[in-house]
Formats: structure tokens, C-alpha cells, sequence
């Protein structure tokens, strides 16, 4: 038993921030046991960190993420999606058959991760085994939490992306043989690139697959309009994108989460809702893509669940927080066109960013009773230089904080460090 | 004279960067004497700073902030407009009556723009004299370029921050009294808040002083569609929001700025470019308080100045590197819904930033021959793990650095240091 002592911040539902002042969080075996305005009696005994005028508040999880775009962060954003792949992106990509080369990259990357307070990740790597097994030990050997996709892609992609499906199935098999540990932090994630990039023997692989480990799934769904006229094309079977994966065992069928949903609406909003897919919101990468923005407050009054996404690298920012800031402002732009659609608010997005996303995972994102102890400590001294009250000192740190106010990270009730 | 050297990146035109690998900027009097490959013969024996790998740069312009909002940055972000400035930026600004308060809270802001490598900034202060001349004495001692409003209201605004036209006229005097020499680095600019908060008759008196004294105005235009329509209300006689300003000497009849500009069109738009008053962007704020997405591609295919704001604390973030991301964002989503408005490219944010703003100070924001030389030299090397070209290690900055990459700050030849 341990109990961290601090100001502690955190998100039951969506309408509102959870604040205790001067609070105490008692965690045992990774979890929280309660959290308390002043220490019970049955607790005066356990040790105590003290984190004084600190907040304590839980970890970020990022929900869509491709790993081995890393190297490309910041860069290449003034090309289109098509030249940005050809030129960019798959050319990145195809370096990672080289496991030194993804050594490098990948150590930098879940370093990175960490730095930005971010301690579960749901991650695209690429189609090479091997890497994938590396990113994967990284993870552990960091004792972050992590989804971790080897990518199935075998056409409409380079020479050097491309794979056949019994390769793709043997693979996945030795990773899932590898990682598929009930309640292990870091576990394989069926992850079919999306649609474009599939046959129907890939997708449906990939579905028996998820279905016989009983294995979540990612993919990407109605990005852009393109890409959906593309897969009008490529499925004329489907009734629309999201019917593609579903008619696979793709969408659903055991927990699944897709990227952007930037154009979804009708029947497929509907079977995403029917189905309980997760969205992952990945509102900077939908800007610099131009791909659009998100109707997120659409979602959630359907009750669908989200998530938000860094999307490294067509994202450009790591942060969650920043993701939070940028989920709100997307909003802001519906809301100016349509006053029936009201933005999102603080609450709503920080509990979108824990609680909501980190259900992909258990119970995590929150600090109610048996939720994991995934959390930060946030030592915004520097930022604070009014005496700010709680609630502000945290939308400050989100909005304009950064890396260096993150003290300490928590993931699973373990301080991890780097 | 002075030598820099280092790899230089500019932008004389909005087309594309200046790259100089490994070159020399020769500095003599505060401005630019040429940029070259190799050093020429008569600058052998110039003193050379040598920066090495480090990227030199021009310096950032904040071309519309509102000083005594600082202590607001990033909180009260989930309010609209008008609870917005009745509970937070009203309060907040009569607060500045009290100069310790301002030289306590000026000093912090005027430090936070250096550290973000703003060296030239457009302000609003309040309608408070003392604390006004306190910004502007803390520009002057910081050496660091500024324009600097005390600002006019006197109709719609709490009684802290309501003058007469006679008060608002002796403190404008004093202060042009004081600080408006030739080629200072800090000078008055005429700021009426906006046509909401002042009468005819204020608008004439700032109009009068523009013209008497032949300074700049600067006020907010257009900004939000309540907004404009409360402007036609209070002036019925203004064809359009511009033209409010334009009957009073207030729209470019001295060199103006005008910030926001989201909703302007038609003959606005007409008179803006014929009149050569300079927009203001700010990208963050329009998000920040649902204002809406300026269509600065617009202005640029009409040949309109624009220069890139901050506005805090509308907008969040004192970095104008970040300001360039969000310019390009918004562009984006124009591109998105009309795809024959190609989105702002990375050349041009950073000239729009750079040349195009600091034209409003003169000869500032290009290393071309006879500017001034504000500069910043970048130190990336945490963010170059890759070894990556000097296009593409300026474009990471842009997006993923921030002060702590921020090395050695100039302003006009001098070095700042704080």
C-alpha cells in the first residue's frame, strides 16, 4: 500500500473535473483503493509520498499513433496525402526491415512518449515482424502500456510494403504466440492498414485472426473524401466504408478502434454506434492533412466513445494535452457554423483523453476504486506565478504547458523513469 | 561590423526560403550589410561570431496582443465572448490602475515574449497612462521593438475602463510626448479599442491624433458576426464595419493594423487593400472564442499585408512559430471545402510572419541588405537526431520546438539577454 499525497484532478464523467485539494490517492497492487480528502484511520501506516502543491492527475493514452513515422515528426507538411506517402511515409516505413534502424527510432520514440506524460499507446508499427517485436520489448522493458499493430497491408502499396496474406497471418501468429498474455501491459492489435490497402483474403484473415485470440482491432476509417470514393470502389459489395470492415469481423466484433471518422455519418455513424467501435480523434493530423474536422459532438450524443490520437506523423505534436486544446477548437468551428452543436469543454475533453480512451484498456484513465494507477504529477510552480486556483492552474498547464511541468509518471502504480 | 555565421534562413518573397549553408551575415549599425556563401575579402578581418551548426533566423513579430491579458493566458478558455470579457478580461484590465500590479505582470509578459524570440510586438496596454508608459519604458530597457497603445473606450465597458474623450486625449499626448522620437525602437501606435467601446467622438479624436501626429492605429475588425452586427447598430451611417474607421481617419489615412478580419468581404475587402491597412491573423483566438477561419488566401491573391498576432489571451500560445502552424491549419480547412484555395505553404507563413509583418517597423523581418538585424539563432541539435536538411530542420522547429531551442536572441544588431 501506498498513498501519494497532492492536489488531485481527475474525470468521473464528462461534466465535470473531480477536485480534491490536498488530497491523498491509496494504491495497492497497481491499483487505486480510494482517494480521500483526509487519510482514514486504516491507512495512517502506509507510506506517504508527498507531492505538496503538485497536481496529481491521470496519465494520457494515445489512441492512433503509427510508431515508425517518428523520424518524419514536423516534417513534409506542405505535401498533399498522396505525395506525402509516396515520398515520406512509405519510404520511411520500409526501413524498418532493418531491426538496427528501428532500434534507434523506436527507443527515441516510447522515450518520447513518455516525456509527454503519455503512458498507454495504441500503435501502429510496420509489416516487419521483427521490428514490431522490438517495439513491442521496448515497451515492456519501459513498463508503459501498449497496443501494438504489425501492419497488414498487400496492395496498393510499394514493393517494399507489401506482403502476402500467408505471411501476414504467420507473423501475426508468431507475435500473438509471443504477447498474448491475459493482463500483460503490452499486447499484439489486429491492424489492417485500412481498407485501400487490403484484399479481401487480407481483411479476412485479419478478422479470423482477431476473432480466434479474441485480439482488439485498428484501423483507419473515412479520413478523408478521397479515400472514400476509393473504397466505394475497391468494395462495391459495402454498403458504406465502415460496412467494408465489418462485413471481415473488422468493426466490433471484438473491441475496435478507428482513426478520424472525419466524414462519418448516417448508417455508418450508426453501426459504429451499434457496434461500440471507438473513435480516435486525431484532430492536428485532420488539419494538416486537410482532411477535415471531426463531428465529435455528434459522437458523443450518440453515445459512441472516443478517444484522442497524436497521429504521429501526420499529426506533428505528441502531447495529448495539445490534443485536448485542439479537440476543443475543432469543436469551436462546428459550433460557429451551428450553435445547435455546443463545443467541447475542458471537462469533456480531458475525460474524452483518460476515462474514455483508456477504457480501451481496462479500467484506466481515472482514479476511482480499482482503476489502475496510471498517473502524472505535474509541478507547474513556473506556470503558476499568480496563485492560480486548481481548475485554472490545469487548463494553464494544458493549454500552454509542456513536458517540462511533467514531474513524474505512474503507469500500472509503477514511477516510471527514463 | 559584426560577422554571424552559421546556416541562414530567410525569406524574401513569399515563394520560397533563402537557404545559405554555412554562411556569413556581415552586421554594421544595427543593419543587415550583405549575406554571403564565402566571406569576402574586405570582411577578413570583421569579428566573426561563429554559431556553428546553429540555424540563424529572422526574429518573430507579434503583431496584436493584449499585454495586461497575460495573467489570463490559457485559462477561462470554455467561455464565450461576452462572459468571456465581463468576467475575466475586464477585471483583469482594471486591475492595471494599480502600476505595481503592471510593472509586476508587464515585466513577467515582456520577458515571455523574449522567450519566445518575439522581438518586435503591435500591443494593446489599457486605458491606464502610468502602467502604458511602464510596458514602454520595459521595451525600451529590454531593448526589444514595440508599438505600444494606450487604449481609447468610452462607451460599453465597465466603469474601471471607462475615460472621456478629454482624459483619453491629455494621456495619449503624454505619452506621444514622451516616446514618440524618430527611429525609436518603442513608440505609440492610437488604439481605440474597438468601435463598440468608443463614440463618434472618441473615433475622431483618435483619428485627429493619428493624423497630428502622424502615427499608426491599430483596432479589431470583424471578428466575429455578433460583433459586426452590433457595429451596425452604433453606426448606422458606416456602409460596413471598416468603413466605421475609415470616417474617422482610422483605416489607413496613417499606416493601420487591424486585427482578426474573419468575416471580411466584399468592399471591406476592397477598402483594405486600397486603403493598405495591414491584417492582423490570429489564428489561436478565432479558434479559442468561435470567432470563425480568416481567409488570409483571399487577402494574399489581393495583395493584402498580413502579419501573424498572438492575442493573448484570446489565443493561448505567445510562440508565432506556432502561429505559422495554425495559419497553415486554418488555410487548410479553406483548401478543404474549395479546393481552388490552395492552403498557405511553409515559405509563405514564415514571410508573412517575418518580412511581410515587419514591414509595419520598417525595414525588419528579411536579412536582405539594409535591414535591421533582429535575428534568432537556433540551437536544434535535440531535435536534428537525424541529421536532417536545413529545410526540413527549420520545418521541425516551426512545428515540434520551442523556447528552449531558442539560443541567442537580436534585436535591431543588439543582443538580448535577459
Amino acid at each position: 500500500m501506498k498513498v501519494y499525497k497532492g492536489h488531485i484532478l481527475f474525470t468521473k464523467s464528462s461534466e465535470k473535473f473531480e477536485v480534491i485539494e490536498n488530497g491523498y490517492i491509496a494504491v495497492e497492487n497497481g491499483c487505486v483503493v480510494g482517494v480521500y480528502n483526509v487519510l482514514p484511520a486504516e491507512l495512517q501506516n502506509a507510506e506517504v509520498v508527498d507531492y505538496g502543491d503538485k497536481l496529481i492527475i491521470p496519465a494520457m493514452n494515445d489512441m492512433h499513433v503509427h510508431a515508425p513515422q517518428y523520424r518524419n515528426q514536423g516534417i513534409a507538411m506542405d505535401l498533399e496525402l498522396l505525395p506525402w506517402l509516396d515520398n515520406y511515409t512509405f519510404p520511411e516505413e520500409s526501413k524498418y526491415s532493418d531491426t538496427a534502424y528501428a532500434e534507434r527510432m523506436y527507443s527515441r520514440f516510447v522515450r518520447d512518449l513518455w516525456r509527454h506524460g503519455t503512458m498507454r499507446t495504441v500503435a501502429f508499427a510496420t509489416i516487419h515482424k521483427d521490428s514490431t517485436r522490438l517495439l513491442m520489448k521496448l515497451f515492456q522493458e519501459a513498463g508503459m502500456g501498449a497496443l501494438v499493430g504489425k501492419v497488414d497491408m498487400n496492395r496498393n502499396s510499394p514493393d517494399t510494403l507489401t506482403e502476402t496474406v500467408d505471411d501476414a497471418k504467420r507473423d501475426n501468429e508468431a507475435l500473438i504466440a509471443e504477447f498474448n498474455q491475459p493482463n500483460a501491459l503490452v499486447r499484439p492489435i489486429i491492424t489492417p492498414r485500412f481498407v485501400p490497402s487490403c484484399t479481401p483474403e487480407m481483411l479476412s484473415v485479419c478478422g479470423e485472426l482477431a476473432k480466434k485470440y479474441n485480439l482488439p482491432v485498428q484501423s483507419h476509417l473515412s479520413e478523408n473524401r478521397g479515400e472514400i470514393a476509393w473504397v466505394k470502389e475497391l468494395e462495391p459489395e459495402s454498403k458504406f466504408y465502415g460496412d467494408a470492415y465489418n462485413r471481415y469481423g473488422l468493426f466490433g466484433q471484438t473491441p475496435t478502434i478507428m482513426a478520424h471518422c472525419v466524414w462519418t455519418e448516417g448508417e455508418e455513424l450508426e453501426m459504429i454506434k451499434h457496434n461500440g467501435v471507438m473513435v480516435a480523434h486525431c484532430p492536428t493530423s485532420n488539419f494538416n492533412l486537410s482532411s477535415g474536422m471531426a463531428p465529435i459532438r455528434t459522437f458523443l450524443n450518440n453515445g459512441i466513445k472516443v478517444g484522442l490520437g497524436s497521429d504521429i506523423s501526420g499529426g506533428h505534436d505528441l502531447s495529448i494535452f495539445k490534443m485536448m486544446v485542439y479537440a476543443i477548437q475543432v469543436s469551436k468551428m462546428h459550433y460557429c457554423q451551428d450553435k445547435t452543436k455546443p463545443f467541447l469543454t475542458l471537462p469533456e475533453v480531458f475525460w474524452i483523453a483518460t476515462k474514455s480512451a483508456g477504457s480501451f484498456f481496462g479500467k484506466v484513465g481515472s482514479f476511482e476504486k480499482g482503476y489502475e494507477f496510471d498517473a502524472l504529477v505535474i509541478d507547474d510552480a513556473e506556470l503558476n506565478h499568480d496563485n492560480y486556483p486548481l481548475l485554472h492552474r490545469l487548463e494553464r498547464f494544458i493549454y500552454i504547458g509542456d513536458d517540462r511541468q511533467i514531474m513524474h509518471r505512474y503507469c500500472r502504480g509503477k514511477l516510471i523513469e527514463m
